[in-house]
Formats: C-alpha cells, structure tokens, sequence
C-alpha cells in the first residue's frame, strides 16, 4: 500500500488543490510569466559576483535583519521623498503581501480584491486564514466600477484591500482619483500592488504620489520586472513607518539573505542599465497592441510588460497551437482571453506569425 | 498629531509585541546566535561568486520553482537512501517550519512543543494561525518527559508535534526510542528540528534513521550552523515524497532565488571544507562544558554548538557584565541560565575570562 498526500493530516481547504505557477516548459520562446526578456550584462553578472565574493566571506555570520542598506538604496531608488523607514523587502513581492496578510489579516479578517487580478492575491490570502471577497471589474474595459467597490467595502469592510496597477493580467492602471476614493471609504489597509509600474504608459501616475498623507496605504513593488532580476527574487514596498513597523513583527528573521541583499543593492547601482530595455518594451508593447487591434482581435488596454487579447471561442486550443508552433504563453484571465508578455523584437515576430498560424487570420 | 503603530488596523495578538531577534550589537566577540565561528575560505568564496557570475547572467528568468537540482544535492548530503524527493528547501529552517505549520497546522488546529526549546517555534505557530501547547521539559536534565509527552498528545490531539534534537537553547539530544514512541501516538506530524544535528555527540543518533516506515515524520535541517552559512539563508527537511507535495501548495511560488540555490549547491560541493571545523567546534563545547563544571557552574549537557549554563541569581547582570568586557552572549533559556555559543579558541578564552570576571569566581 503506498501512501499518498491523502493519507496525510492536510488542512482540509488545501485537500485536491494543486501548487501554484505556470507551466515550466523547455520551449524556445517563453512569453508567459512576465519576465523581462533582457538578461543581466556580463558586465553587471562580473560586479554581481565581485560583490558577492566579498560578502561570502561573511556567510558565517547572519545577515542584517532589518536590510537597512538595501531599504536606503531601494528609497532612493523611488524617490518622492522616501527614506528606509518608508520601505521594507522580502523575498519576491509575494511575501511582501503575504507579511501584510499575516499582519493585518488572518482568521476572522477579510481582503478584498477586484478580479480578474493577480491570482497569488486570493492564495496568499487563503494561505494566511484570511477570509477573501472577490468584486468583479467591469466587463468592457477591466477597469474598477469605483462606485460598486466603494459599496463592497461597505458592506464587508476589509481589513486588507488588494487593488493592482497596471493590473495583471488585465494590464489596466488605476486613476489616481479612485485610489483616493478607496482609501478614504477603506477601513484597513489599501495595498497598490505596482509590480508592473516601471511599463506604465507616459502620463499614468503611481500612487506612490499618494503616500504622503495616506498612512494606510501600501505601495508594493518588485525588481522581478522592469530591473530583470526575477531570479534574484527581491520584492519591497513604499508606506508609513508605522505600516513597516507591524511588519517586523511577523517577518521571518533574517528572512532576506546577505546575498540577496548584496545582489538587490548592486543592481540598484546599475539600475540605468537594467532599466535600459523599459522604453523599448514600453514601445514594443504599444506596436504588438496595434498591430493586434490592426488584426481584428479585442485587445485590453495596457500599461504594463504584457497584454490581455482575445476573444477565443476555445483559448486552450489556440495557447496549444502557439505552444505546438514553440511559443509559449498564458492561459489566464477572463475566459477568451490570453495573456502574452511582450519579448524581444525577435520574440514577439516569433509570437506575431505563430497567432496568425494558430488563427487562420 | 503623529500615526503609530497604534493606529494602524493591527491583528489584535499582535498588539504590544516585540519584533524576534537577538540584539545585533558591534562587539568584538559575538558568541549570541551560535553561528559558526569560521568563514568561508577566500577560495571557496570565490567558487561561490564564479558561479554566481553565471547564474546571473539568467537572473531575468524566474528559478527552477522546485529547486530540483539543490534538492538532489541534500538528499545526497543526507544520505540514508534519500532521493530529491524527499527533500524540500526553503529561506532558512524558519521558512521551512512556517510552510510545515501552513500545510498542517492552521486555524482550528494545534502545534505542540516541549521548552524550553526554539523559540520560533510557537512564534511561527502563532503567526499561522495555529494553537500553541507547551509541555515543559524535565528541570533537572532538561529532557522530555516521554509519559509527560504521551499524555499531552492524547489529551490534545496537537496536528504538529515539534521535537528537537539537539535542542535549542538547553543542547538536549532525544533518544530514538522516546521519538519513536511519540510518533506512534502523535496524530499528525511530527517534526524534528535537527538545526544542530551535525555537532552531536558520537553515539547521538538522527532521526534520518526512522524516515523509512514513519511517513508522519518530518526532520528539518539547515546549512546556517555546520555548514557556517547564516548569511544564506538555507533551511531544508527529508521526509515521505507526500510531505513534500503537501508543502509544494502552501510554498510561496519561486519562494527561492536563483542565486539562493546556486550558493547553496557550490557550498555542497565543498562540504568537506565547511564542515572541516566541525570537529574542532565538538572538541571545543566538550571542553568548555568540563571547564564550566570545574569551576562550579551547572551545564547542560549539549550536543550542539552552544552550551547552556547557570544558575544565576540574576542572569541579566550577568549577561550585561560580560558585554561590558565585549563579549555577547545570549539571555535566554530558563530562568537563572545563559547560553553561550562555541566559537573560536580564542572567543572561548576570552568568555572563559570574562565570565570568572563577572562571576568573580
């Protein structure tokens, strides 16, 4: 008798759910986690690795718990008059929200997000006991009906408001107006889920403009996009030092490692190199929407590295023909819909022949 | 008016709490956190920073989410006819015990321990929502009372059973038969943090031996204290494959980074380097254990890097007088206790010296 998953004690809510995370396929264009298609130099790999020679030769010994360094760099960095008690990192900017959840959620607390959104949201909520209130975005243009969330958050009054700009998968950025009204009507805390904002269009603000002010409001970020540094995993965000203080007393100590620290705080060195690519991906984007649009298909407005385009009958048929074709993309998102990260130039012909393949059109 | 924590939408047992962590203080002989006195080698250092060079050069991707190739290396570290799956890895063996907690613990459930023990145990607990019970240990060795521990687990039924072996911060090794019995009468699992395993004394078994035909069981490792890297963050457990598909739902997705894994492959490569001093370090408590006791000072016995001694009338003075001659111990453990780490040589003589010192012995 062999024994399985079944026959542990698993939390009840966890019983016939599977791991989280895109498909990791060997395919030669791999346009379906948002990664930014432009490696590292090997200049920056060099003083990456210079930098890390030295700090292993502190390994021994465990890293700065409070990463004050890397915080000043990552303040620095954002500008808007922040310093290191405004900010605070983790590893990825998945357990920067899931800190927030486990300091302002948990069991007999409720998040509220506006779906279809970044779909970690609802796990790490999950994850932490914390209940979960899912309001629809509109329809037509996935953007937030302001009016029907203010009656959500009314009616449930969340601890922990998620809202997401540009919004993945949709690509859709938030008026600035709105968040404001949000964060007035919220009772706890309003995360900016910014992951994306690097991609933002010319004119679309931050809501790092509102932090000053709004001492519940949380802006959270990540180097995985815009810096391309998704394998160093290192997410941060922008609040009040009241906000980073609750935060410290659920972290993980010496949960961010000498090395990440190291790595984040060379690359933020170098961030006009690893930010290079950011206008060209800007511009590429805006031609593939075009060019998209130009082709009859229904695509979503985007602000981000990515773009929302349908609508398919079957959009598992066609993810299947662009995978057959060697070009792998997401499935996710409202049903007909299919999410593609804006590539190389390369990359994105490579994707551009293989849809109209894959579509007859 | 100034917003403080106190203003902020805090989870009510948070309130009034302290952030984890030993103070992190410039003194010149740190013996608080029983790290590993010796550092990597300038050659190893730059082993690491070689193939750190090369990771980064792909630092844009995301990392193998399982970590397939880091997990081969531990089991095979491990021994004991362990495979990749049966090892799980994550930032530190405090990453590791929350995704155990997430996965079995929870809402509604209970996590046991026996203290004094590691004190994030019950922190982790708590910030995961989990009840928390706590079995005292035998005043005069420290042991677990295993009919005690029998009884505890009958009356309440705990999801998770947290031993450790060796135990932090009395040194306490467990005997394979009372870790047995535990397991035969624990409903959920049982997990055993061997964080120190590597500087137990001959003759001290490993859990490891019971992995086969106990698939409850659970023994949690880490590279921070043998393996003399704090810095980067490497906790790990060997258990039944099943444990490991439980943990891979509640795991933060890429939880580890690209860097994360390469460090703590190249520093398995050259184990025979990094836990060269572990020898030294044995030698080194069982002589500072003798010494304490011949100049009349209680000591547990330990199998562990660090030594637990007394009684002091007031351990705070104590403690406070030898950081007054620089040297930084840990206040910790039962009342009237102190546990010092085994350092080198020459931060051994110099507690050696400070203590006769404070204690005017």
């Amino acid at each position: 008798m062999s024994f399985t998953l079944n026959d542990l004690p698993l939390r009840e809510d966890l019983r016939g759910r599977s791991p989280y995370g895109a498909p990791q396929l060997e395919v030669p264009v791999v346009l379906n986690t948002n990664e930014n298609p432009h490696p590292p130099s090997p200049r920056l790999a060099r003083a990456l690795a210079d930098a890390v020679a030295e700090t292993a030769l502190g390994l021994n010994r465990y890293p700065d718990r409070d990463a004050l360094r890397l915080r000043e760099g990552l303040a620095a960095y954002l500008g808007h008059g922040l310093s290191a008690q405004n900010v605070w990192a983790a590893n990825g900017s998945n357990e920067v929200l899931q800190q927030i959840l486990q300091a302002f959620g948990g069991p007999g607390r409720t998040a509220m997000g506006f779906e279809p959104s970044y779909s970690m949201h609802p796990i790490i909520a999950r994850g932490t006991g914390t209940g979960w209130v899912s309001v629809p975005r509109r329809a037509d243009d996935f953007r937030i009906d302001t009016d029907a969330a203010l009656a959500a958050i009314a009616e449930h009054r969340p601890s922990v408001v998620f809202l997401t700009s540009p919004n993945n998968p949709t690509g859709t950025a938030l008026e600035i107006a709105d968040t404001e009204r949000i964060l007035r009507a919220a009772p706890g805390v309003v995360v900016v889920d910014e992951a994306y904002a690097e991609f933002r269009r010319e004119g679309t603000p931050s809501a790092l403009t509102l932090l000053d002010g709004h001492p519940r409001l949380i802006v959270s970020r990540t180097m995985s996009k815009a810096f391309a540094l998704a394998g160093a995993r290192v997410g941060y965000l922008a609040a009040h030092p009241a906000v980073v203080d609750a935060l410290q007393l659920v972290r993980l100590p010496y949960h961010l490692s000498s090395v990440t620290q190291t790595v984040a705080r060379v690359a933020l060195d170098h961030a006009d190199e690893l930010l290079g690519a950011v206008a060209d991906l800007r511009a590429e984007r805006d031609d593939l929407v075009a060019w998209l649009r130009g082709h009859g298909f229904a695509v979503a407005d985007s602000d981000a590295n990515f773009v929302l385009f349908g609508e398919f009958e079957d959009r598992t048929r066609i993810w299947q023909a662009l995978l057959d074709r060697q070009v792998l993309i997401r499935e996710v998102g409202p049903p007909g819909w299919l999410r593609v990260t804006v590539g190389t130039a390369e990359e994105t012909a490579a994707f551009r022949e293989a849809l109209l393949a894959a579509t007859g059109r």
